[in-house]
């Protein structure tokens, strides 16, 4: 490729502007280019690149014949008809822009229609949820069959996602504790044994292996389902994804600051629960006849595989009326962008006028 | 989705182990848990999901009639299938695992096999280099084809890419430096007739406009093919990327800090050229019987579209046997993912043993 914006030595008239990446936009300004012959001749006459993609094709047709081939922006459809020259069984051309009208003309015109295919795509359908929407990080994957597959007038199916919280009330954290309890009075046993069997002490590990079961028993989120009486407080969208436009960089991080109320006489708050609901809405030109919901809230009959994401926190008293300030914000780990790091931070105005906290805890989901 | 590697509130044996993002150990801890019919029926009995999907597919039968579809992540085919019932022209269904066969045995014994095409694919071939390689970010989308599309034994065309980085003289500078000039003097007519015209001193705004400036005229990298009489020193790889394992993370930033020494008797280094090579070497278990190389260094007669990106700095003078200790960091722009951010700096130890510098600078790459 090669688009023309870049500065020329010669010629400064085609400087970029270096917007922010709003999905049409950056369409308009790094598709349109490919979308003209003029261009398409210039890196059509670059012999250089001509020659080596020829020759890599044509000196290597073991790689093609008889194969399937994918063509990640074919533009005029070149690399595609040679491939098949090259005797592939299948070549599937991509390319987002018009010029894949001229690819297909092409196509024929070399008598290939047969075993090259120029995709346009008018539906994306996909399944890619994961636990709390994001985990697994595969709508990355559907986000970029779209930049490059999905037709300007196309639909998204799902079309719409968002994320939901709430404050809960749940049994989950007294076992959990307990086990934390249970497995720390182990290992003070352990190491008392090591120094008195083996003459070594042990005790300067105390302090990761305390780390490690924390995070293992107390700020893992858990999968469950949640009965709706257990949510005690008025849920918050805390993300609104447009599949049609939304771009990765958008999906990376999740950060909301909102408030709940309290809706339950005396109760304990033990912590949080995430899930989603994804629309199928069609598109604004084309929208759906009938909008479909598909929610993973708490339900009495309709619990899904996904379930919702438990954050546990230390227990507090509660009761109707109270207020809450809460800030949420989600990250993939580092460590493996398929998983997820939350930092979940809560301030208490309980309707006495009394304020309690703030308390913050990072939550990982793995 | 929603695979199982999440803590259960009931059972904690299947906690995921946080590796780093390798190709093929993520493939191997997400993509195989697709890989079992267990957890696709796992999937196929959440009634909410299924209901969800099938609602949407059928009350919306307009979105699919006649219509091209593309199913990002089949697994068993169900969605491509229901498309197909809803009357879909062409279902693509692309799955990276070997679910992809018993879809397609699912489709056939469904008697779609005329619509749904299940997609694995041989070979990618893509022409994605942008200038200096990385500038468009169209590599991220080969990726994400080839994670999804790919199979395990497929190749790439190219299969391997290097940036290349080393010292030059060049007369761009000079004019660069005397525009900028010019225009700066021109501001300060415009000031001053301002002031005298209408009354308004907008001296003010001139450290933002020669900011402007600086950074069109003194900071853009500029397209060039150069001689390779201008190459005045040794070249570096700064970066090598294996197109069948790297991953979108790993093309983000290009770090590097290399040594070059200058090979020319007397001259003026005025900056570094940057360029790249790509190869078509098949992979490992199927390697090109020819090798062929792209390459986009200066030459004389084969010079390229690309040609070189050019990094001015204030002309220093050098000569054969000085030695230069180079920083490189290149990042994308936070405005615009599909432009670059450049921050080159470079210390000097000169064959007389004095040092010169360092000196840091910042480019953009538009």
């Amino acid at each position: 490729m090669g688009s023309s914006a870049n500065v020329d030595a010669g010629d400064r008239t085609t400087n970029c502007d270096g917007v922010s990446v709003d999905k049409g936009v950056d369409f308009a300004n790094y598709f349109c280019t490919y979308g003209f012959l003029y261009h398409q001749k210039k890196m059509l006459c670059d012999r250089v690149r001509m020659d080596a993609y020829f020759n890599a094709i044509f000196d290597n047709k073991e790689h093609f014949h008889g194969k399937t081939v994918l063509d990640v922006g074919t533009g005029s459809g070149i690399l595609a008809i040679w491939s098949a020259q090259a005797g592939a069984k299948k070549v599937y051309a991509v390319e987002a822009t018009k010029m894949s009208e001229h690819a297909r003309e092409l196509v024929k015109a070399n008598n290939l229609q047969d075993v090259v295919e120029v995709i346009e795509v008018d539906v994306i359908i996909s399944e890619w949820m994961g636990y709390f929407l994001l985990r697994e990080s595969m709508f990355d994957s559907v986000i970029c069959a779209r930049d490059r597959w999905l037709k300007p007038t196309g639909v998204m199916y799902p079309s719409h996602a968002r994320m939901w919280v709430a404050p809960i009330r749940s049994g989950l954290g007294d076992k959990n504790m307990s086990d934390y309890e249970s497995t720390m009075n182990d290992w003070h046993g352990f190491l008392d044994e090591t120094k008195t069997y083996y003459g070594v002490d042990m005790s300067v590990l105390t302090k990761p292996f305390c780390e490690e079961q924390r995070k293992y028993y107390l700020q893992t989120s858990l999968w469950n389902n949640l009965h709706p009486h257990q949510i005690i407080g008025t849920p918050a969208t805390i993300k609104e994804i447009d599949c049609l436009t939304v771009s990765i960089n958008e999906i990376l991080n999740v950060t909301a600051n909102f408030s709940s109320w309290i809706t339950v006489e005396k109760t304990r708050l033990c912590g949080f629960a995430g899930w989603f609901d994804v629309h199928f809405r069609g598109s604004r030109e084309n929208p759906a006849r009938h909008e479909i919901e598909l929610t993973t809230a708490p339900s009495i009959d309709n619990g899904t595989h996904w379930g919702q994401q438990v954050f546990l926190l230390h227990p507090l008293r509660v009761s109707e009326g109270d207020n809450m300030i809460v800030s949420f914000s989600m990250n993939r780990s580092k460590e493996n962008h398929r998983l997820m790091e939350v930092e979940l931070g809560c301030e208490m105005k309980q309707s006495s006028g009394k304020m309690v906290g703030p308390i913050t805890k990072k939550f990982y989901i793995e």
